[in-house]
């Protein structure tokens, strides 16, 4: 999605490490023009699939998600937990997810009456580096009774394994963009 | 906003312990329709304010102040972290916050570049009860250089002291619905 590219070289900041940072479009500053394009473009690429829910993962794949849903007739967002709440109860589904930068597991859990076989799933997330939160979540679709379109993320950081991973398991997966390197300070997209 | 009230009647299950379970609608499964008529709602009601950003905090307020954001010439929203991220670099406004529901106290921050002294701040959330996270964002407006312009919540709990506190502090508050008692199963709205 040139847009998008376009907005990564101009406000996307490269740290050492190989690092971008988009926090202020993406991930912490959030520009909601900018969504709604991504939303336009998904239902482009979505086009032969009758999405009617989008499900995404608590915190940054909620903005994104909520207005990417205007582009797909409203439809309702679900979006999974990271943390156990008291707003959570009744039937869960529940997925275990490993942060390999954390180097922590953690739990990811949906209301199982929020999935059910009348949804035509779409995956949403902001960032794809190692792919587990991305699994995490097609693997909630897979243990409710909804069927799983595809997924999607704005960002794919390709010098790390996810989008491979998937890719290789037949996972539908739209990445808007996907950084394949950074030499000397210049992104260099796929 | 009666279509809310009509909407938390219709939609909201009330529970032991008058609590109303908004999770169908708000903060678990969203509504973007409803998403945007709130977002009308708060243009009318802050008509007064140049609005030129929205401060929420995560999870649950991003959703809503992404749709809402619309409203206000689809400003920037900005939403306050409650972990530190790998994410989050540079000079940080960092505020502490008590939850009495789980007994601890976190730490909230946001980076500094995004609250200037250009920023007209609306301060968005979903919930209301003890009013301690929206004294914290409203706190770290006050350690910015931006200008406050008042907050408001989606569902204020009128039997917890945070919407009373807040007033009484002179804040500016807009709750879309105030839940003052929950008596035999029936939601009495102030």
């Amino acid at each position: 999605m040139q847009l998008l590219k376009d907005r990564i070289q101009k406000d996307g900041v490269v740290k050492e490490n190989s690092i971008v940072k988009v926090d202020s479009f993406l991930n912490h500053q959030m520009d909601v023009v900018l969504f709604a394009e991504i939303g336009k473009e998904l239902k482009k690429r979505f086009a032969d699939c009758n999405i009617n829910k989008i499900l995404t993962i608590e915190a940054s794949g909620i903005g994104i998600a909520t207005v990417v849903a205007q582009s797909f007739d409203n439809c309702p967002v679900v979006f999974a937990k990271k943390t156990k709440s008291k707003n959570l109860d009744g039937d869960l589904l529940e997925v275990q997810v490993e942060s390999y930068t954390r180097g922590t597991v953690f739990d990811v859990q949906v209301a199982k009456k929020f999935l059910t076989q009348d949804d035509n799933v779409l995956v949403i997330d902001d960032l794809l580096a190692n792919g587990q939160a991305l699994l995490g979540l097609i693997e909630l679709v897979d243990k409710s009774n909804a069927n799983f379109c595809g997924c999607s993320v704005i960002i794919e950081k390709g010098f790390q394994p996810g989008g491979k991973l998937l890719r290789e398991k037949g996972i539908r997966l739209e990445s808007l963009a996907i950084i394949d390197d950074i030499i000397d300070g210049e992104i260099i997209f796929r």
